[in-house]
């Protein structure tokens, strides 16, 4: 019997989760940190691939501390145990609720997540203690990933945890950029921007980051506790100001922005503080190890693959829309190229949201992607997933649609412009048997989409 | 003295001019015809590259006439009035108001684009004559480009032009899409949806067309005169009903779409009708000759070079947004290419207009690309223009930016978000000297856009 359309079509569809799959390899937490730190006798060797090397004799310091918050923080602690074992003297990580795992020298607090809670706060403050209390001959290890923003609360000064929601929600309502609102925030903090390395000032410090950001930026990545902020006190409250926030902000954060601006604290430390003499900062995995790791998989099946970028951004059907273009071409001419083909992307898209339905970005990119590829040949399999396995408030981790996928949904008694109204991907792709399922990752490095083409 | 950024930059943008000029060489109207058409005595081949090739003995004819329509047809009818000399028995095109050229076998009748007019109704009918008039011995020439289906018009029974245009505004009030608009149009017309070949047969006839709409699609170029037609009389009629316009539309309209319907008058001709076997359909030019141009030429000045797609579409910021962030994984990781890397897109956007201001689709996606580059070294320029050389209501063609555009702006006192809020992209890149000016190019293969990293 010759090979039907369908069975190509579920031939492509294996192997897009294989490399779906293939992709959360190199990202998973235990694995990364394995990866980026090696111990050889007593000497512990920081750094993979390009990245400038870190090498530490762990004879040489006095007390070695762990500490950490986000929701991958777990694993990541669990390898740093497995290197360490007794040597480590104390620590203390902030995980989301249920992101917790049975580790043996290294206190874990659960606490909320994105909203930080109380136990949040209480978990920093243990965090802040260790940190100190460590001197120039003490080794701490710090361990952040995505989440660590809203897992390392501490408002600063007289400030509460809910006059510190109050004023984001105040920013936001008003329509601040995310640039102003994280200025703010790392001035009504004492963790964010640098902070917590000055807390650990003068003890040597090593900071292994999971990045959920697009581009990495080490100082964004959980408001980088150990990285120099290029935010000022002063336009902090040139924000409040030009949003007309003056008068309603809580009193608490309106005397300590001011103090701020009048230098009677001191700002967030800044590039070339010495306080960042004794710090390393690692990215120790990103979107584009996963998009890496997709790739080679793709490679090894057959697969002409390319990378498009780590660092899509923008609205959600019109990326999509720019994914499918690029799979029309490589059907009509074989560029950028010649089939079987995989374009591979990472990022994070947007969805403004018009609808009343359920679903998430990555959801939204496969059905809008499902209408643009409706009238190509059965030929094409789109895959978007988030690396956490997790796509907006569902149980999905994205999608997984062919040319198909539209025909399944009318034969239902679906009208997908209808759906795609609703911003309701979740429960069109449901009934046509095309939703990505893989449970909870442990990691998150944003999201992988595979386009294949054969 | 050492290189400064600027020099960089200015020679970057000088390259992606000479890359944009080389884009347009292969879709040069008059070339495109030359380069399709080769005359070896009385033996005319037609193709090129892999498509299939066409001969023909001129001597076999009787008569041979010449017949298009569209704003590019005036140089493609000199390019074959050099081939075919006083061979041609006659000729009649439709171009544009000023897009005209000295002519000596052909008559040119100008008319109004992109709204219809009665003469563009009056050359219509005398082309319709001549391919009445043509019979099996006789062999046909027609030459279409983009503009063609304004340029082309010829209601249909007892519809007005008016009246047509009346329906093609309902329609477009009610939300319809614009593949159920083409639908309607194709019905109450007798020149769309295959039409002339109907009139034409039993000449032999060859259509040369240059492709203005994404994906090439035969039967949507100027919709399609010489190709068969997918859509029905009964759909037609199902789309007015759709709409609710049964009672609305003029009777005219109402009583052609009820008598084919009612099978009273033929359909448009379908795929497999016998007036298409004598028909051979050449697309002499479109968007990806442009593209693959470009990369010849970057290539040529050492860039590595790669064709996204031509068929890029969506809305023209976020679409901006996706290219830009390819730049950035350029200079990051060096994938999907090391710098220097040159990056080519087509295709057409959209812009979801929201202010007062005055631009163009290639001039916003500019303005866009800026400010999402404005943090990058100055080792980025991206270029976009339309191959007609004509943005929007405007007399420029695109734009051209770098890093610093944002802040030229900046020092002249335009803030770049309102701007964009006003979709005053022409006015802004007026002042930072970052338009894209050629004047017309007679020709259009839609939108060419470059980006280039050291």
């Amino acid at each position: 019997m010759s090979s039907q359309p369908n069975d190509l079509l579920s031939q492509m569809r294996s192997e897009a989760l294989k490399i779906f799959h293939a992709s959360l390899e190199p990202i998973n937490p235990y694995e990364a940190v394995r990866r980026s730190v090696r111990l050889d006798g007593t000497r512990l060797i920081l750094g993979q691939g390009d990245q400038q090397k870190v090498e530490l004799d762990l004879e040489e310091y006095e007390r070695i501390f762990l500490v950490g918050g986000g929701k991958a923080t777990a694993p990541m602690a669990r390898a740093m145990e497995g290197l360490l074992g007794d040597r480590i003297h104390k620590g203390v990580i902030n995980v989301k609720y249920g992101f917790t795992e049975k580790l043996s020298f290294t206190e874990i607090i659960e606490a909320d997540h994105p909203l930080p809670d109380q136990n949040g706060v209480e978990g920093t403050k243990k965090i802040l203690d260790i940190l100190n209390s460590a001197g120039d001959k003490d080794l701490i290890f710090s361990l952040i990933s995505g989440g660590g923003s809203a897992l390392l609360p501490h408002p600063a000064g007289q400030i509460s945890l809910a006059e510190k929601q109050a004023v984001t929600r105040s920013l936001l309502e008003c329509g601040a950029s995310i640039g102003e609102i994280n200025s703010i925030r790392k001035h009504i903090s004492d963790t964010k921007g640098g902070q917590m390395a000055r807390a650990a000032f003068p003890a040597t410090t090593v900071n292994l980051m999971l990045s959920d950001v697009v581009g990495d930026r080490m100082d964004v990545i959980a408001s980088g506790p150990f990285v120099p902020d290029t935010s000022m006190f002063k336009e902090s409250w040139q924000i409040i100001e030009r949003y007309g926030l003056g008068d309603s902000i809580p009193d608490s954060v309106r005397e300590h922005l001011k103090s701020g601006t009048e230098n009677k604290i001191p700002d967030t430390p800044k590039d070339g503080d010495p306080i960042f003499g004794p710090v390393s900062n690692f990215i120790i995995g990103s979107n584009i190890l996963a998009l890496a790791a997709a790739r080679d998989e793709a490679e090894q099946m057959g697969y002409n693959s390319l990378i498009l970028s780590s660092m899509i951004e923008g609205e959600t059907r019109d990326v999509a829309r720019v994914h499918t273009g690029i799979a029309m071409e490589v059907l009509k001419t074989g560029m950028p190229l010649n089939p079987p083909a995989c374009i591979i992307s990472g990022g994070e898209t947007t969805v403004t949201i018009q609808g009343r339905g359920m679903g998430g970005r990555n959801q939204e990119f496969c059905l809008a992607a499902a209408v643009y590829i409706t009238e190509l040949p059965p030929q094409v399999v789109i895959l978007s997933g988030g690396t956490d396995g997790n796509d907006g408030p569902t149980d999905a981790a994205g999608g997984i649609v062919d040319p198909l996928t539209v025909k399944r949904g009318r034969d239902r008694g679906l009208d997908v412009s209808e759906y795609l109204a609703e911003n309701d991907s979740y429960h069109f792709l449901e009934k046509t048997g095309d939703l990505l399922m893989t449970g909870p990752t442990n990691t998150n490095v944003m999201d992988v989409r595979i386009v294949l083409v054969r």
